[in-house]
């Protein structure tokens, strides 16, 4: 066992840690100060951390939604080109998505947190406060969790729990023939920020809007839940493993297929500018591999989204771009211009393929 | 990344695993068959794995509650001396025995997987396996996931749902000065069960029921509930990190103190004979110290826990032990038969310290 430096969890020990992030999720305006728009509400946790369990209550005609989400150093987050506090915040905010994903509103998250010895204490509190200010911003504040000595590097465990109405919840198992899909925002500006980062692009100004895209996204909770609101979504994803990957997996649980069109997959001047920098290939291509962005994959019945898009761009300053139809035939296809569709290869990334 | 050999992670790929996890998680009867008593509820569970949240229902009256709790191999589980099975069942029965030591009931789980790559798949398989037909038992299903790569070894993250009728969560922080302290079962027995692994005791007859203890613990899921609802529990743990330490945090919560009478520690004969096999010193010290057991640390006014020990030990086989008395002075002392009470030294296993 590494020596007890000064300031490391070797030297506080678990239960020293412990009572520090007690302290830091106690903070009555959360970790970040009093959040944008209002306190956040916490009159559902009945009991926080430090016991066996939260105790949170419920809602009446509500159902829960339960998921988890790890994120471990060297696989999912680099420490070479992110701050502690941001994979903190990141694994809150892909957490956070999932609720998202389904149109419900996040209650309570548990994180399960592991650490080598030396590593700093101040570093620990660090993704715990990340952590904490992304779930605060959303209403859903830390109300439990365990930590452990790893015997790799650090990861993070998040799980939510959300609620949704009574039969509320969108899933991906609804899109049928003659619905339109829809993404939000900008597809790939994630993915197109972690090359740059590869790409030693990390202080360039182009390439900043991108990075802080990749290392700060953003769960889509309130456009979603409006979005379910107006829209008559007959299935909803967030995009996660990359776009063409997760609407290829709406189309299997819902059994149908989608034709994309080209011409119509958002790709802003700004990421038609720097692609060439991160030796993408073709931008429309870099928008459909894509993950990480969590903007939200939407499939509604003709016409619907139209209705509801004006409120999305104003409230939130989310745009919404059509990118294809919803077929009866199984695949996804991609139309160019002038020109027959064709089938689209989709690989999404896979933990364990060499 | 290692070649892809037939039957690894590596060769069928995360969407595979998750394909065969799916499969198992699904089958009506539970992965271990019908379980003991008739199939458990599952009639709450409105969508199970495959999305990108489960849907639970909740009943009126009730709270949630909420923990989590990380294993990782060679920090808190040893395959030499283990199975993968039973490493799956041990971290459910853990993170089970968490919502026993609030009295509550669980609903389901969430299970995120951490595997190396070159990791067979039915070694994989087995986790999930171990830790579903524990969860089976008690009602609790595993709902979610997530599976990832590890740069380390194995790990598993449990975190389950649990509920308890509003207001009756038994927390640790209600114990005061004349209340009882009671424990069930046959605490130190895991302790002894490791203690004996480690010193290659494993298939020794004598060791056998202590080593079985240590492998498949049982969370006291039905007994923590038979207790408060009719012994007016005032604070409930359950024994995981030692049985001294444990208390310890009872009486911190609590603002009290504990006398222990050391003639009343349950020290079973079949104890008494295999410590001096363990080189562990007096067996009283191993009951005191021992942690994973997952038995309840019960505190209750004088005279309440005797009303309902005959149906504990009925119904359950489980004794209850009264093993000391709360007091308003802080610290936990220890009583010798004829002597002064002397203050016990407490320690916790703690994951940082060297």
């Amino acid at each position: 066992m590494s020596p007890e430096a000064p300031g490391t969890l070797a030297a506080v020990g678990q239960f020293g840690l412990i009572a520090e992030i007690r302290r830091i999720l106690a903070a009555p305006d959360g970790p970040a100060g009093p959040a944008p728009g209002g306190a956040p509400p916490r009159g559902h946790v009945v009991l926080g951390p430090g016991d066996d369990c939260a105790v949170v209550a419920t809602e009446p005609n509500h159902e829960l939604l339960l998921t988890t989400d790890a994120q471990h150093e060297g696989v999912h987050f680099d420490l070479r080109w992110m701050a502690v506090r941001q994979a903190g915040r990141r694994a809150m905010a892909a957490a956070l998505s999932d609720i998202a994903a389904m149109a419900g509103r996040p209650r309570a998250a548990l994180v399960a947190l592991a650490f080598p010895a030396d590593t700093t204490v101040e570093a620990a509190l660090d993704l715990v406060r990340g952590a904490a200010e992304v779930g605060e911003v959303h209403g859903c504040p830390i109300v439990g969790g365990n930590v452990v000595r790893s015997p790799g590097g650090i990861s993070i465990t998040t799980s939510i729990v959300g609620q949704v109405r009574r039969g509320k919840a969108v899933r991906r198992s609804g899109a049928r023939p003659g619905d339109e899909v829809w993404v939000t925002g900008e597809p790939g500006a994630a993915l197109a920020g972690l090359l740059a980062l590869k790409a030693g692009l990390g202080a360039d100004p182009q390439a900043a809007p991108f990075v802080r895209r990749f290392l700060e996204p953003t769960p889509r909770i309130a456009e979603a839940e409006l979005l379910a609101e107006k829209g008559q979504l007959h299935a909803l994803m967030d995009v996660s493993d990359g776009l063409a990957g997760d609407l290829a997996r709406i189309c299997e649980e819902s059994g149908v297929g989608v034709r994309l069109n080209r011409e119509r997959i958002p790709v802003s001047p700004a990421l038609r500018a720097l692609a060439p920098r991160l030796g993408a290939g073709d931008p429309v291509d870099l928008v459909l591999r894509g993950g990480e962005d969590f903007e939200l994959l939407v499939v509604a019945p003709a016409g619907r989204i139209p209705t509801v898009k004006g409120e999305i761009e104003g409230v939130f300053g989310v745009k919404m771009w059509r990118i294809g139809d919803v077929r009866p035939e199984a695949g996804i296809t991609i139309q160019d211009p002038g020109s027959m569709a064709f089938p689209l290869e989709v690989r999404s990334f896979d933990h364990f393929a060499s």
